[in-house]
């Protein structure tokens, strides 16, 4: 995985993603005494960063293997990605979903016209369902992170993040990625090791779900004890990738968390400031951002966060917002 | 008021305001049965448009009027706009609010450094006490709509749709304006009528405050009956502008309406579909184009609409949405 292929996909992905912006706050930067910037990928197309690997992915395929069709496992977001970006190439798709999915996210990849099958969180191995399934009709598994094509597509946000801070005057910056199977995180440090070298990236994850972080801390790549209990269900994955993990042992230094209860704080900073809808698991970084620990352990440089997804069932939203 | 006014506003600006993007949502589209954009303009520095005329107004007082200082009466947006825009000038500010103003409005002029000035809404005359003050302290009125200066700033809005619009394929459109003063629906008309001539605009108000629509319907001026009884705290004004009611006649055939409840509706859509925080009085335009009489009246082509501002209390926010 070098920028090569980040670039490639990035023209691969050309007219079909939307430049997201990078917003910053006066009001907040005061509070907080540096700069902090938002990359909105929760404005992206599907509400989320994930069109962006799905699309990489998807356009690279055979005449054949569109004709057959593709598969994903997805707790809703990858979901989403791949089902559009098929829908937008003409390729049957089938989505492996947990049945506890927000109800949002199965019912838009629905509505993009996948055909969804679920399976229980926790229960089954979606791995092995969607292995079976893609066997056993011949389809293409575009994976959520372990695949290089899908990293490529995510390390565009990266590309956009080096010109807009650049174009803002920041040459020198921390970026603090939502991370899951770190394929955003992969993309993203990749893609800044070039383009802007003095950006250091560290990945942030739910408290008791910091697979990543415990694994660049030792020599191992350890799991979760648990898939479920966090409300960031975009990004509790059993362990780091394959593929991602060595990538972010090359460019990551150490990983961040934060709690539930900072996730929520951050998802209201994100709707009074930036004047974004925010899902828990796409605010992990904006709270790790906004912890003062972690502010102090990251230096002065001014902070880029990724707001990674904007998919979350309304109610919920409501009653998180209401109860903080 | 011309399209050079525009223009040198749009150069005053670089590098000061953020180009909002032009968002389009797949699957309300397929629920429209029609492509409907969303200009965010809720993302803009201060939350809102009202940045962009306040800060095209300001950059060209002389040395001696920044020291004196400006003045400006707003319900909320264009107070954020002018305090923050002479805080970046360093050009002391004085704004008189309306002491029912949302909260986050009010405190918001206050932290970008302005001195506020409150005044009891539909009791005193802003208008009467912004000319006292102003010529007590010498200082200069930045009127929120009735200055061609601060209209020439809104029409950088018309700007950016014409180019992001046809970037996206769409050369002829109607454009949904949240009016009430008419300054942003002015100014917009006026950049598309050379930027993009075949974008139709039409202004939208809430029902009952609907004096643009009535007064572009006949050959008076008229006025509101009230200032008071509306959600839409950013866009009840009391009549048309001077300045801005001339162009309103040249450009928009007629207004539209909506009510309170498909405010609120809008609001939601707007935060399920483009996960965008926006304001009632930000939502109207949307409200409109959600209608179905409003949509078999306009005729098929794509609808744009502006999504003024973001600045809601959070409260009053969550209280609507789950009510709706």
């Amino acid at each position: 995985m070098d920028i090569q292929h980040i670039e490639d996909a990035a023209i691969r992905l050309q007219g079909q993603i939307r430049t997201t912006p990078l917003l910053e706050s006066p009001l907040l930067n005061a509070r907080l005494q540096r700069r902090l910037l938002v990359k909105a990928e929760c404005l992206q197309i599907t509400g989320s960063f994930k069109f962006r690997g799905a699309f990489s992915a998807l356009s690279t395929l055979t005449e054949a293997e569109r004709d057959r069709g593709v598969i994903a496992y997805s707790s809703g977001n990858h979901a989403q990605g791949v089902a559009f970006a098929a829908h937008q190439l003409g390729i049957p798709a089938t989505i492996v979903m947990p049945d506890d999915a927000p109800k949002m996210k199965l019912a838009n990849t629905q509505a993009y016209g996948a055909r969804v099958v679920t399976y229980r969180r926790g229960v089954d191995s979606r791995e092995a369902l969607g292995v079976e399934l893609a066997e056993r009709q011949q389809l293409r598994l575009i994976k959520p992170y372990d695949e290089p094509l899908v990293i490529a597509g995510q390390g565009t946000v990266g590309l956009e993040i080096a010109t807009q801070a650049l174009a803002l005057g920041i040459n020198k910056a921390t970026v603090l990625t939502c991370c899951g199977g770190g394929g955003l995180t992969a993309g993203i440090a990749v893609a800044l090791a070039t383009q802007a070298p003095k950006f250091r990236v560290i990945p942030c994850e739910p408290d008791h779900f910091d697979d990543t972080a415990r694994s660049l801390a030792g020599a191992e790549r350890v799991r979760n004890a648990s898939e479920t209990g966090s409300i960031c269900d975009a990004i509790v994955t059993p362990e780091p990738g394959e593929l991602t993990l060595p990538i972010l042992r090359q460019y990551c230094p150490f990983g961040l968390t934060a709690s539930d209860a900072e996730v929520v704080q951050a998802m209201r900073i994100a709707f009074e400031y930036f004047k974004l809808v925010v899902e828990p698991g796409g605010a992990i970084a904006l709270a790790c951002a906004l912890r003062e620990d972690h502010r102090q352990t990251l230096g002065d440089d001014p902070i880029i966060v990724t707001a990674s997804g904007g998919n979350v069932d309304t109610a919920l939203f409501l009653s998180l917002i209401h109860d903080a």
